[in-house]
This record gives structure tokens, sequence and C-alpha cells, in this order.
């Protein structure tokens, strides 16, 4: 999506030709037009879906944008940490290795929220080896319900996670696909999505 | 509002009178058509905002809402934890007392976000006393930014925050106003907003 791309070239910064910071627009200070543009784009390519799924904190805005040009399914987040003392739910649990801080984390999502009769649209902001992604589709298997694929707002595909989704039966979709960093450049995939 | 009144007898749960739980439609499980109508209301309330400002996680879904109302104006998040280790940005921070988890968390925002020149609405899923939306006051004091007000998805007035907020000199509106809870079902403020 050559949008989101002209926006990573002109306002992201790459860092040791393995960091990409997209904080100024994308996950942190959120520039609202172009996730909109974004959501556009990824919900074009599904159908039939019920609910999009995603992961706390930074894939939510991007869920909510999604799910706006889906005619307003309800979003789900997974939680990185079990609710409130006062819940009693049982959760669907999946184990998430994040390389940022190295350690293992547990994502939850409550059992009433999830069911074999969804179908879900799992979305994230990034992908790299597809850990966070990976952890949702788990969920989603472990509630019978059905995967419709993987929107995916930018992609580092050389990190492998496009490979390991795709070996699960995911079809995915990302809005910027970057296959290399070359002098502190991103390099976009010429594959349509 | 309304809409949102309804939604919270009719799908909300009080326990022991004190604790409301809205997850499968406001904060954890989005109804995205509610979320909408709720943005809408809160940004019919407000001119002039150049910036939506709110807390991870579960207050995103909501600032994105409101910020689409707002022309597109670009959603800030304060995070809970300072970031990656890769980061070199200085932070604006406050100390937020959580009487959920009945810790004290630092809340971070990155200087390179917010500054004199913006006009910034506050806005957050819940207002009970006030703790996480007076962090984000103080963020916007310390960024020299001008607070046009906060916007509260749902408010419990007797827990407090309002009058904190009101006496930082913050215009408040609420879409639902709750004065009380009275045999585990919430009473509505019959003020306006």
């Amino acid at each position: 999506m050559k949008e989101l791309e002209n926006k990573i070239l002109t306002e992201g910064k790459v860092i040791d030709n393995s960091i990409l910071k997209v904080d100024s627009f994308f996950n942190y200070c959120i520039d609202i037009s172009m996730l909109r543009s974004v959501g556009k784009f990824i919900a074009s390519h599904f159908k039939n879906v019920d609910k999009v799924l995603t992961i706390e904190a930074s894939g939510i805005a991007f869920a909510v944008a999604v799910a706006f040009e889906l005619g307003n399914v309800p979003v789900i987040f997974a939680k990185k940490s079990k609710t409130a003392v006062t819940s009693t739910d049982e959760n669907y649990i999946a184990m998430v290795h994040s390389f940022t801080h190295g350690i293992d984390n547990n994502i939850y999502v409550s059992k009433r929220f999830l069911n074999e009769n969804d179908n879900v649209l799992i979305v994230d902001d990034f992908l790299a080896n597809g850990a966070a992604s990976i952890g949702l589709v788990q969920i989603c298997q472990q509630a019978k319900a059905n995967v419709v694929g993987v929107g995916i707002g930018i992609e580092k595909e050389f990190q492998g996670g496009r490979k390991k989704l795709q070996d699960l039966g995911c079809k995915i979709v990302s809005a910027a696909r970057i296959t290399a960093f070359e002098n502190n450049k991103p390099i976009f995939s010429t594959e349509k999505y």
C-alpha cells in the first residue's frame, strides 16, 4: 500500500539495519487519517468476518480502524496479564516470546468472548517473527473459532513470521511488506500485499 | 447519553454495589457501533482540539473513536512502562495510583509528541477517583500544552474524580454519569453529561 510505504520512507527511522521506528505516526502518536486508510486496505481483503482479534496495547487502535471498515464488527484484545483479581473468568491462554523485551509472556482471552461459531480476523500493527500473531491463532484454535486471516500494518518479512503463519494455513495481508533493510532504508516487496 | 446508559443497564453487571463490569461491550470485547456513538457524543462537546491523549490499554479504542469524529486528529497514548531499551526519548512522567491493583505506577509520554502549541483533549474509558486523568493533566502541564477538556466514557461520579478535575479547571463530559449503585443497579445523573 503506497500511502503507508511512503510514510515509512519519509517519517520512519531505521536503526542499525534492524529496528524500524514508526512511533511518530503509527504505534504511539497515531496519525488517524493514515490509520483509517490502512484499516480500509486490510478490510477490503477479507469477507465474512464476525470479530477482530488483536493484542494489547498498540494493536488496539489498528484493530478498531479495521473493524470500522468491516461494518463495525466487535474488537477483542488479548491481554498480557490476567484481569483484575475480581475476575472469575476462564481464559484461553497462549505463550508469546517477546524479542524486544527478551521474555516469555502469556496472553489471555476470556472464554466468554470467543467460540466455535466465530469467524475471526486476527490483526496486529506489526509482524516480525510472528510470535504474537501465532499466539492469537493458538487462542482461536483453543476456542475452535475459524481464523479468516491475518491483517498486518507493517511486516518485516525477512524475520519469518509470514512463513510460519502460512504453514498454519493463514491468509496474510500486510499494508506494508518490508523484505530487507539496506543502508538503513526499508526495501518493500514487489508482491501486491 | 441514553444509548450507553441503556447498554449499561442491560449488559453491565454491578458487583457488591461497587464494581461495574462492562467488558462484554466496552473495554475488552468492544461493541464498535456503540463506541462510535460514544465517540461522536464526546467529540460534539469540544472544539479546537489538535490532539487526543489517553492511557494504554483500554483507553486507546475509545480515543480512536473520538479522534475520528474530531476530523482525524492524532491520538497519543501514555505508556505504563518506559519504552524499549533502544529508546533514547526523554519523557513527561506522572505518578498514578491504581486502586484496582493497589499499586503506584508511573505513566510516560515522549517529549516528542506534546508541546506548548498543542490543544489537547484527554479521554479515558472510565473516570472513578480521577487518578489516571489527573496524571494525564499533569503530563500536559509539564508540556505546557492547553487542556481543552476531559472526555469520559463511563463516570462513577461518587468516587470523586470529577470534583478533582474541576478543581484543576477542566471541563468534563461523560457519556454515562453514574451517581450511585443501588441494589446492584447504576443510578444515572439527571445532569445532561
